[in-house]
């Protein structure tokens, strides 16, 4: 599989955040070719400020592979992670990151700040704009569902 | 009770981490005057990247409130929080944080880079160096400690 058909995995979990009325973000981590985890945004869901899509799949992949250190792993997630996903990624020593489209207003990877220029003890490697139309417009269709919503009200 | 007192019940907490023969650092969450959550890091016994002392607290003060805005709520941790932490701490809407001793090396309040000079939607009040010299000797103890372990083998 390709970079293009891991992101479309991701989409499907951004569908599935889509469906129960979350912001629709979704991720999977790939080592040596294989998914090994999986997340979508729930923090509705979970009342939880944690349950961010790439937080989630991190967090199920240490459990996957029983260990903080996630090697040879490929993060795939629609939207660019955000200060709090990227520090999670750097943790885990994930060596690759491919993103969909750019969040303006809290990414890490290049719009607000890039983390990859801090002196840390760890760098990934980053690949944007995989599937970005997609992963665009199942936000935008999002927020625009939400706008018309609260018109309603 | 004041900043210094709550600061010591972070150090309980760090050395449950250090017991444990975890990195020794410990946080509490507190609203109004009580200690709705606590944490310790427990990267290695969880074998989770996400696991730090900060991540662990406002995991359980989401549990604890029921939603993933922590309103009115200071979090005491004896070490600088990290990306991963900091990131938290603004997504969970903390308006205070007060730290033990800086992170030269990964802390995001001042030291690798300061989260609060990024135009994030959320900013916190950051008070630093309260029983620094107790939650910076926890940590040396702990490096030192591991050091005489490593000679041994």
């Amino acid at each position: 599989m390709n970079d293009k058909e891991y992101m479309m995995l991701a989409l499907e979990q951004a569908k599935i955040a889509y469906n129960l009325g979350e912001v629709p973000v979704g991720a999977v981590i790939v080592q040596n070719g294989k998914v090994i985890a999986t997340g979508y945004n729930r923090r509705e869901i979970d009342k939880n400020a944690l349950s961010h899509a790439e937080h989630t799949a991190i967090d199920n992949a240490c459990k996957a592979l029983g260990g903080w250190r996630l090697p040879r792993c490929t993060l795939y997630v629609t939207l660019e992670p955000c200060l709090m996903c990227s520090g999670a990624i750097l943790h885990a020593r994930i060596d690759r990151v491919v993103f969909g489209t750019r969040d303006e207003k809290s990414g890490a990877f290049g719009s607000v700040l890039d983390v990859n220029t801090l002196p840390l003890n760890h760098k990934c490697e980053v690949t944007e704009g995989i599937c970005a139309e997609e992963c665009k417009n199942i936000l935008q269709q999002f927020f625009s569902d939400l706008r018309q919503r609260k018109k309603k009200k």
